[in-house]
């Protein structure tokens, strides 16, 4: 049964990646929560709350303790979590000695949002790791294309030249931010849960906050003084965070589907078959990006209207995050590996980029154009020159700096000006300012 | 690797409604598509397209081919769609006499598409049966309390009595509308696609809209003269249906929440077991109801902003709504099923509705007084003297209608208008208007 | 104060319709429930529950009346409703005599409720006749074009010839059907909500329906035997409808900006001056069907979430109504207006859909020539010549049918088939039918 | 015309800041591009890209220059964008002397994003010091409260005894956590936008960086290298932010809701007239935070799925912010205004808080109860007597620790444990570290 393609047999090579989604598979789901009960006996041992040896035990039989996900379905169907049956599978295990301990003061939001939170760092590592790896495939590309130019398109029509390295360096520069809100969100966002059954941590006593600390040292976790399981701040960021990213990539993605349309063909990607029309090359993966971009912008609606959560405890608002927040890595997962096999399998076509740019007459040098006469004269009469010299390349053909020239004696070096790389010389140096951000210092 | 609850073995007995996620079961996803290549066979034979021999022999294969899953992944991934894959593989399978004739003058969109529609009219016929059902529960609820007495309650406070039978009817009128606007939407959303390469069905010839017809009447569906395969206001519209349903039984999830709240607690639900209180019970059904009715509010957005689909085929725009549909769909038919065993479940605590409204002290009677009175004085006079009774009421306790008929002399029967019963005449007339609209003709 | 671009001086012009937007203007918000307040009165006097003559004077004293605005702002702000100010204004400027009988048994939410209706009813009729100008001027412009080649796209790659009166009309399409179903879901939606303090006409007693019956005769509005007020299916429906309306108007949008972009430009639009770039010619009013559309679909689901209504009024679901439906209604006001000024304005260029299709080498005759081929020899074969031809043709240049033709001495009519009128014959075809599906049965 | 609540004369008052407001008001967008305009010539002037002297009269005749709003709106609306009609106001008004340096190499997108910046650090600086403001409130709250008894709840169901005052604090922490937040995003966000035609900065050229550099020191931005025109991540993180703080308000504005209900009635707050119901205090304000969350969690989706921007400028993108942000900004500022009108204007009604944990008989000391037996007895031994006191309490009522006490010997003392603040000492605890974090070191 897969109400989702990213389980599906057919459509999960496409949609899903399996490292991410291997954090929310279910044998690792259990494995996470029985870390979480093996990590609480310890720290309430440390802390003199429970015995040592039964903490021991617990720890050792959790780390091993392998149940069917089946075996936890009609509990978690009746209770609406888990954790109750896995306890119940966790303490028959332990045996009698130390069933009693396991589990101490706490609840099962406690275990499940810990668990989510080690499994989210795991993620958010992944993702990290692999930004960074994109990162640089893009300014590799970047460096490559730097004095590629290309037409600067606004509002679908074309602009001014542009080259494209610095396209491409621009789809790297969000994914660079990104990685430092990452790093900015994780001691907020990847912070124990413990509250006990409404927050309050009544049962550990005065132990609790010693209690708190370490847990959070033996899982390498934060540990603010207050619980977070009823405000679910954290849980959003995280979720804007993955939003972040995919929004960044399918930008990226829409850029090339738009660059591969048949007749700007600018660039070429790999795949993409038909089943009716021979040698048809789809921008699947791309498209894919844009896709799973707007999945998460979709689903982080679903994740901040979980933070309207009652009380103590919000059944609902909690599944809410349940029903959105995998799907939502998972997507981030695969856009990320998605868009480095992309960029990895682009064909540049520099030939095809320079053919768009003169198939303008010149018109995109209009505004060059413009600013070049505007240093001898006023601008509004060079505007008019321009706007003449527009006019007459609309109506009769040939390069807009042909006309102009014919239209004045100004002295500028048109042919210089037609030279598509001497217009994107902005490009080019704010391009490297950012490629070596220190040399211009040195 | 289950990104999404709905296909986890713990979480699926919880989200998943099996009957309606098998109708996006990997293999009936490839039974369906072949279903419809076989049906297009059919009927390219019988307006002499194809040879009738070859549309039988590809008949009888497509009926029994049942291929892997998992080997339609690779092309999947690759094309962004399974169906040059599966054409492979029926090809193969039919041989050299057909294979030829097999998914002629068809695209992936028009498989693909079909196939889907397919499967929602299966999916829609469940969820319309069960509605059906569960509108008889309700009404049978309705009726069962079509006078038993409890506090109307208006932006969270106590307003005036009403009927609980007339507020499980209330929960029943819209899931009765739900159907004819089902009944209205299926003939616009149940229709074949068959557009060929660009929309044009340019390979069927002369013979497309006869081909078409016949398409349809194999599979039972409509058959508009244009094709919708980049016009996707019936998805979105079925869309809506989905989470029209939802909507509502969510809010009549959120109603039973509200009133199984400690301190209210005038109904009880079966199930939900805390891992470390005893004796408690939680709304675990309910919840889900807001769940999963939020879940499809959200994605409804997709499913709209995937009508934004770029020329004659988008894909990112179509994998859009292979994120959502079937999510949606699926939510739709645990919701109902949830629903049903919901209110099957339901412990309706009347003594407790009863000292709920007691305990307003006559409060919820202010409104009813207030009129009483407008009968023998000016309405703003009766409106100070309730006003007057309110206060002291609240200053010194006792019941508002004593309060009031120490401040007046006015020939009311104080006493009458104290029985609840009595304040929810209109409601149970309206309930029986309702329930039973012809018997007040009779 | 111009929280939203709807209601900026600046901006308003480009986001608003004004003819729709008069219907959530202040003063008509106030005129239409003074209306509601009349008509229940009258109602109510009809029945014998109030006095005819105060009924009367109420009546003509509430279509007068005309309060400032601002004097309900304070109100407004303390109670959450404008009801209780306006009303006091009504009973004062009443007098004395009918003063009581003012609001008779009605709640703040019948008045705005049914308010909203009969301006949603004025919005949809409004909408419903633009939206048959637009489908006549589409048609038009289908009759016109209906044999002109142009490229086909799917996945942005160039398919196969279609004709642009076929894209023509397959935008009407949709549009015919929101009209259908608009005659659908009316008489649902546009019904009178009567159910005074929590939704048992209670004060109403025995003459419940019947003044319900009278109010909605009154206002021809429907008069569901239930009240409404909390069950928000209707508002949600009319919400899908009009996002449906400008989800298909955003397709077209989206469409005719891809058309028009840099090196396509097979149309042209009017308006869109650039600041800087003399002669820039940006599609402003198409950029606006998109995102419109994005709104309403991201509106569309604060309505679904607001189906999920506590108990008998729910203050916070129905402001998020509040806060998103007007916006909605304007938004499918100004896009309908917006895309027949577009259409309207559209210039196409059809030697240039011509050349683009030319430009491709007979490439987009890939599949015209497979089963033209097909006629001759297994189509395997046939996929074998095309293959290779559309190698030789993307290596070396030159038009694929003379590749081709020099591949096969297979008796094909090779200059036919290049001619693109000769590949839009069943695009045509379908085109006729749907426009005058009458014909081809005579 | 008021498509927009927030617009309204009648429900303004109830929905808008009007300081935030003020931000978006026409004239006050004006000014604020008029100010960049003014700002690039100074800096322009400064690297002696145009002549100090024209600088300096655009500065001053920007600084007074008030236009009328409605004269930009034909040219808005004809080319998408107010600066080209503002610029032409300026140059007029500057003269033939400087009038060709106005706007020199920048573009419309400049100008207004730049402004949007300037305009939203005014809003994040009124909203963190609001955020302060209402964290104090908040703390004050849970220090007067930080041993007031009352129920915990989860899953709508009373769980185990907790403080009013941690309950208070746990409102205060995200507010905190927010404005960390917010402090972190500012030097990303809060950044100039200077790309001209197509995002390189053409016209400036060699003075690029320097202009930039000036540019952002004139107006106090940061300035990245790079252009962010097409790269909105910075707007989707701010929108983030904007949502992350009203969704943490409307979890406090719905926990009000919950405690104001008829039959918990915990606290009380101030308003909230019916026009039918005598002395009705609806929680006007509370229910406007949770339609003000779930507003802006919906537009966030927007502003997400603007991210997928086009290019070099993509105007449908661009106009979904201008559709979203504003409302974001102002709901956030209301938001914080009205949880402070609502704190400030809440009692608490701690006798009730007190009556409503009693009236559980005791159940909500089952878990200590439970780990007080446990200290004498194996755990699940202790469950046993538990589960049976609470089956006879619920039976046949009575205090389930007399109960307890006559089920067992063992040695608790029942006395203390009955009374609820020995129950909420952690609470305490927690709550006093959280206050006062450096304490427990001293």
């Amino acid at each position: 049964m897969t109400a989702s393609v990213f389980d599906s047999l057919i459509f999960g090579g496409l949609f899903t990646d399996d490292t991410v989604a291997a954090q929310f598979e279910d044998r690792e789901q259990i494995r996470s929560m029985l870390r979480v009960e093996a990590a609480l006996a310890i720290a309430e041992a440390r802390v003199g709350l429970i015995p040592g040896e039964a903490a021991q035990h617990i720890d050792s039989v959790a780390r091993t303790l392998d149940p069917d996900p089946s075996s936890l379905s009609a509990a978690t169907t009746r209770d609406g979590v888990p954790v109750t049956a896995l306890i119940d599978s966790l303490r028959e295990a332990v045996g009698d000695s130390a069933a009693d301990f396991v589990h101490w003061g706490a609840t099962s939001q406690d275990i499940m949002d810990t668990s989510l939170v080690l499994r989210m760092r795991e993620v958010t590592a992944i993702l990290d790791q692999r930004l960074a790896g994109l990162v640089d495939t893009l300014l590799t590309l970047a460096r490559r294309h730097a004095g590629t130019p290309m037409l600067g398109r606004t509002r679908s029509q074309g602009a001014v030249p542009t080259s494209f390295g610095l396209k491409a360096a621009g789809w790297a520069a969000p994914l660079q931010r990104h990685r430092t809100r990452l790093a900015e969100l994780k001691p907020r966002v990847l912070a124990v849960q413990l509250g006990g059954a409404a927050g309050t941590r009544s049962v550990l006593g005065e132990h609790g906050m010693r209690v708190l600390d370490e847990l959070a040292r033996e899982l390498t976790l934060a540990c603010p003084v207050l619980p977070w399981h009823s405000h679910r701040d954290g849980m959003a960021e995280l979720a804007g965070w993955l939003s972040l990213v995919t929004g960044s990539l399918a930008k990226l993605g829409q850029d090339i589907i738009l660059l591969t349309q048949t007749g700007i063909s600018e660039v070429r990607v790999g795949g993409g078959g038909s089943s009716t029309m021979p040698r048809k090359n789809n921008p699947v993966g791309a498209e894919l990006l844009v896709a799973l971009g707007r999945h998460n912008a979709v689903l982080l609606g679903e994740m901040h209207q979980a933070m309207i959560h009652d009380h103590e405890r919000d059944g609902a608002a909690w599944n809410s995050e349940w029903l959105s927040l995998p799907q939502m890595a998972v997507s981030a997962g695969t856009a990320i590996a998605r868009a480095r096999v992309l960029i990895d399998g682009l064909t540049v076509d520099t030939q095809r980029m320079s053919d768009n740019l003169q198939a303008l007459n010149g018109l995109a040098c209009a505004e060059a154009a413009l600013f070049a006469l505007a240093r001898h004269m006023p601008r509004r009469e060079a505007r008019q020159l321009v706007n003449t010299a527009v006019e007459r390349t609309g109506a009769d053909g040939g390069h807009l700096l042909d006309r102009l020239a014919a239209l004045t004696d100004a002295d500028v070096d048109w042919e210089a000006l037609k030279h598509p790389s001497n217009q994107i010389t902005t490009a080019i140096t704010m391009l490297e300012q950012f490629l070596d951000p220190g040399a211009a210092d040195s």
